[in-house]
């Protein structure tokens, strides 16, 4: 499997059919025959950190050798164990190689696993056989040929602090007459939310949303002065082809992207992938999608793990039951779950290599995921160009890119996640948001202050998504005191006779990050979260070798800090979280998300525990004293995006793209992509004008040839304005 | 020409070459044969808007007749008179219908006209014959084989205020022992700049330059103690293949852009260029470069005009002369004749068009330049995507872009600048900053504040980059009245039981702009520039339509405010400034930048006179006795990015990629790129695993093929957790 070991899996390899089978098998056999089990994950466990690096470094040293130790191969099982009156949440670790069980624990009652898909099945099937569903129901008249359709969304953060596990559904109209199955039944909002309790399987109440404007208040209208939603037919609000209300354009040429050669890149059926001198191990979980390990560039680290950690979208209309819509869309549901299966020529272009994976059927079965990450390189047009104006010499190289991407669909929306290496050593960390926005619905001809009109009798509410990108660097080390961070600022200095007669000058100041904590972006004063390895400096600049995160300000969390919603995401207060590494804390908002009311175990419990994240020795006794750990740096990035819905968005809603990036400082010792070739594309071809020939403005032969390079020519021929002047007759 | 009229070309065009000619030659008749001209720019004045708008709306109502009353057809002429004690700087405007002179003023001594190619070049000649540059050079002994290379610069700020028009030099040695041109001479910089008195066409001085450490204070060295610059060799500072310390990487495998059916865009020699829906006239400046005048979108009219103004790169060094490294690089020389003559398939990949122009020569003559801006289209990615769970059908299309781009070579220091339409009726403004540092010596083994040693002696000194583009909107009409600012801001609120008892609801709050003022940007309040129809709403969600401007926010000028380097730039201080439209205030920071002490006629001062920008009338009588004109709002958004150098920014540095962009904000009906075909692109192809077959992950035949899209199940078969849960043996 691994180049380097033909026997074993690699520590960092995704599960293998067989071994998922195994895990599986181990559960099953400890409870026995008369247990009934429910699957929810199986996925490869993750060595802990101290008993990986030895490994790491013995591999990228070339020392590895079979009777090199490595860490034992586990997996994590989380499934429910099944009882008439409730279900028992248990995680288990079990070892691959001993066929034995390595922990296991359950979690409490206030715990909630987060759904899937079996779970999301059943919703609409118990609605529509519920007569407290078939009464809400009754309240409306839906035009000939039109059936109900129901999205299953979890519940958000419940009202009251012990309630059972919940799930909300949010009703929609779709139009059959055509009988066509992707008409968009999103343009019929029907305002009820039924709820069920998932122990009993049954509803529990049907909530009443309320569909007034702007100054209707905060409640459903009265039952008697309700519309009773007549819905109109031919809202333009199809999407697929064959039910657009206007015609395709045709006139869009094709741009074929091909690789005759070949890809540049290689992937090992391990999940080791090599392009340039990158080197990472791509594996995916049920819950994160696409993760890349051990990132290596040149053979030197550079990131431990790299992952999305969490992602939320609270709403901004206060009308109850919508306080509750608020997704979690790592912790409730799960993005790997939720991957699309990529498909050639459409997700993305050129020579394109598909990652499977497996996903746990209800009964702990592998199930293929197929084709849920994609990689390809793509042009992302020029990396560095310098014309030399003396000589009119251009080099000029292109800035080629590595992508690993993967497409989520969570009912109504999508995600577009992508990582991105490119030649020069920075790595770009990309979400593009697409999909149709989750609307409710609005009287006709009244306008809101929660959100825009986007079609008649369509409010589309304002809302924000706000991700976490958990970032564990290894810089060109993996033991965990190389590694700190420096919070970098720049400032303006006032003029001053001695030090800054002109005051021009401005100055770079920079503070370790001593303790986990969390730090906010500030522009103006270009401030930088940097990775930097306090052992190595960088030969040429004395500098520590380093990266540094760069991530634009956004809005974030606008929820009173006193709501629920906030309550259950602290992470998304704040731009940057520094925390203290410790194995397995991979989530932003803690673990279990689903109908929490506060975060635990998320970035703002790490961050309360103290932890101790530099190299350096505190600086006073006392501190030293404390119980809090020392550990490595890890670094959550946050950014967000407020949505306030323009018609533009609607029905499915052009990408709004989010990037951030690390980008090396003083890693290397030079451009690292000095080296890549200045070749000229012969597949390149010129446009003439439409009606070329007849006016076109040629440059007149025998004119003197300008050359717009040598603007600042300085070894050219003498040229004197006076005589040039002079000349004038 | 204009397919609108055969006989006479669109106001908005450029000079054809007999235009060009005829301009020229009415000057030179004006000035008869005795007087000793130097010409510096001739191009076409544009129409007053006040004329041009009824022009443009009959174009657009296709009501436009041979009789339509068009404006006359201008050119402007920037000349010298050449004197022998002084220049007398002139613009003059001239009819090319009449062959008239319509306008002629001559700047005042103290407004010092841009630099052009043939003032340039004479600075290395003059330099080297000069003792006082002999003597200064005598200093230092060169290797064998190395000789003097020296880059003018405009002079910045000077200290005085009556300061004579000077130029100064960046002093550098070549390795010219492997008789290759193109060796990097920015590797060997020498401490001395000398200064050109250039009406004397004398050096008035040679400055020395601090070449110590952290500690060593602002001054030189004293004389005697000064390093004398036993330069080494085998420095890695090369950049062109040939002379690459490392060889190329030979493994990056090609990829091939190619579109076999040609291009979906047209352009018409008149400079009218046509995409999809989008349509607009192209045109470029000796200063400004590519400009894009009456974009329009479905034959509704977006910007009158889009451009870059303005950009300045002060130096943060205190030590003297170092602060007067702050250039204009619009004003001082222009981005338009230091535009790079583009290559096929080198700047850009597919089917591209490349614009020509003509620049004026020291004669007034047309000398063309060629192929100084590209278009072409590009793919970016996935535009919008949905995939419906319940019957996993996905509908992708992708985003085309059609990029109109051109790169300025500043001595050292390169930009590539490009307008990006979209197929969702969005424009991205994207600035790339590359090529070589300004780099000075610093003394071997030190190290220093002031900047980053990138190279043994080499320090690349800390600078800024702030650019302002200029936004001149006709958001769905042409007239002045019609278009108004709003700013919008989005606000949490507190929890509060009568209007937002969960707390989760905010506010979006907006505040029309009613005078010229400046604003800056607030991420964490989502502040937001829009561009909206005060006459027009948007049929469904019954807003205005309007573009929102979205630009993160970005460090902007260190400089103390009483330094002449902010004096210069005011502009450079605020994210955003919205002034009163005049024609021809196209210039941030003032027509006359060069060795400039103050702004004069930039935004600082459009702001000071106090234009009412909206067409609400002002609220209160005495406001409406005020003299300040009303007037359409012009948008001039700045952003910059503080560099402080990277070890991987040497030799040339890897792309700093700066975007804002113009996106559509209740503009269109629905999603405008939604008649886009989701086409699966045949050219495609897999990439299987490196060793594929013997260890590949195989989805399992006949395993029970889950669909990671259909996570949501609600239509599927039914699915009880509790029976599979039973199923397990």
């Amino acid at each position: 499997m691994s180049p380097t070991n033909p026997n074993r899996p690699h520590p960092l390899s995704q599960l293998s059919e067989a071994e998922f089978q195994c895990a599986r098998d181990i559960i099953v056999g400890i409870h026995g025959p008369d247990t009934s089990l429910f699957f929810r994950s199986i996925f490869a466990k993750e060595p802990d950190k101290a008993s990986l690096v030895p490994f790491l470094e013995a591999e990228h040293t070339a020392t590895l050798t079979k009777d090199t130790e490595r860490p034992p191969r586990l997996a994590q099982v989380e499934y429910d164990i099944i009882r008439s009156t409730e279900h028992e949440h248990i995680r288990s670790v079990v070892n691959l190689e001993t066929e034995q069980l390595v922990s296991s624990d359950s979690a409490g009652k206030l715990f909630k696993p987060s759904f899937t898909q079996p779970e999301f099945m059943l919703f609409q099937d118990v609605c529509v056989h519920s007569d407290m569903f078939k009464e809400a129901m009754a309240e409306f008249t839906l035009p000939e040929g039109f059936t109900i359709t129901i999205d299953p969304w979890p519940y958000g953060g419940p009202d009251e602090s012990d309630s059972p596990r919940y799930m909300q559904g949010l009703v929609f109209a779709r139009d059959s007459s055509h009988n066509n199955p992707d008409a968009n039944h999103y343009a019929y909002p029907i305002p009820i939310i039924p709820v069920l309790d998932w122990v009993t399987k049954k509803l529990v109440r049907v909530d009443r949303l309320a569909t007034g404007g702007a100054e209707d208040g905060l409640e459903p209208h009265p039952r008697s002065e309700a519309p009773r939603m007549l819905l109109e037919r031919n809202r333009s609000a199809d999407y697929v082809p064959e039910l657009l209300d206007r015609p395709l354009r045709q006139n869009l040429k094709p741009i074929h992207i091909s690789q005759p050669e070949g890809a540049s890149f290689s992937v090992h059926p391990d999940g080791l992938v090599e392009w340039q001198k990158w080197r990472f191990r791509l594996s995916f979980t049920p819950r994160e999608g696409a993760v890349l390990h051990d990132v290596c560039y040149d053979n030197r680290p550079i990131l431990y793990r790299l992952s999305y950690s969490e992602l939320t979208v609270p709403y901004g209309d206060p009308r109850p039951p919508y306080h509750r819509k608020q997704a979690f869309d790592f912790g409730d549901g799960g993005a790997g779950r939720a991957a699309n299966i990529l498909e050639l020529g459409c997700d993305c272009l050129g020579a394109i290599h598909y990652l499977d994976s497996f996903l746990a059927a209800a009964d702990g079965s592998p199930t293929p995921a197929k084709s849920v990450v994609c990689l390809h390189e793509q042009d992302n047009g020029i990396l560095w160009k310098h014309t030399n104006y003396r000589t009119n010499r251009a080099v000029v190289a292109r800035l080629r890119e590595l992508v690993v991407q993967f497409v989520v669909t969570l009912a109504n929306y999508e995600y577009i996640f992508a990582f991105k290496l490119d030649l020069a050593g920075g790595i770009t960390i990309e979400t593009r948001a697409t999909g149709i926005m989750s609307v409710v619905p609005i009287d006709e001809g009244k306008s809101s202050k929660y959100g825009n009109v986007v079609a008649s009798g369509i409010l589309a509410q304002n809302h924000q998504h706000i991700f976490a990108v958990r970032i564990d660097p290894a810089v060109d080390s993996y033991r965990a005191g190389d590694t700190q961070v420096v919070v970098e600022e720049t400032h303006g200095r006032k003029m001053e006779p001695r030090t800054n007669p002109h005051g021009n000058y401005y100055e770079v100041q920079r503070r370790v990050v001593e303790r986990a904590q969390w730090i906010d972006s500030e522009p103006r004063l270009n401030r930088i979260v940097k990775l930097e390895n306090s052992t190595k400096k960088n030969v040429l600049s004395g500098r520590n070798v380093g990266y540094k995160v760069v991530s634009p300000a956004t809005q974030l969390m606008l929820a009173d800090e006193e709501s629920i919603l906030a309550k259950r995401a602290p992470f998304a207060k704040h731009d940057f979280w520094v925390t203290g590494y410790r194995d397995g804390e991979f989530w932003a908002a803690g673990e279990f998300t689903n109908q929490s009311r506060e975060e635990k175990g998320g970035v703002g419990d790490m961050v309360a525990r103290g932890d101790w994240v530099t190299s350096l020795e505190p600086d006073d006794e006392e501190a030293q004293g404390e119980a809090a750990q020392k550990a490595g740096p890890v670094v959550w990035s946050v950014f967000g995006f407020t949505h306030n819905p323009r018609v533009e968005d609607w029905p499915v809603m052009p990408v709004e793209i989010h990037q951030m990036h690390l980008r090396p400082a003083d890693f290397f010792s030079s451009n690292p992509a000095l080296d890549v070739p200045s070749v000229r594309n012969n597949m390149s071809v010129l446009v003439p004008c439409c009606d070329n020939g007849t006016a076109k403005q040629e440059p007149k032969i025998g004119a003197v040839q300008r050359d717009p390079l040598s603007h600042l020519q300085g070894t050219g021929p003498d040229f004197n304005p006076q005589e040039a002047g002079a000349s004038v007759k």
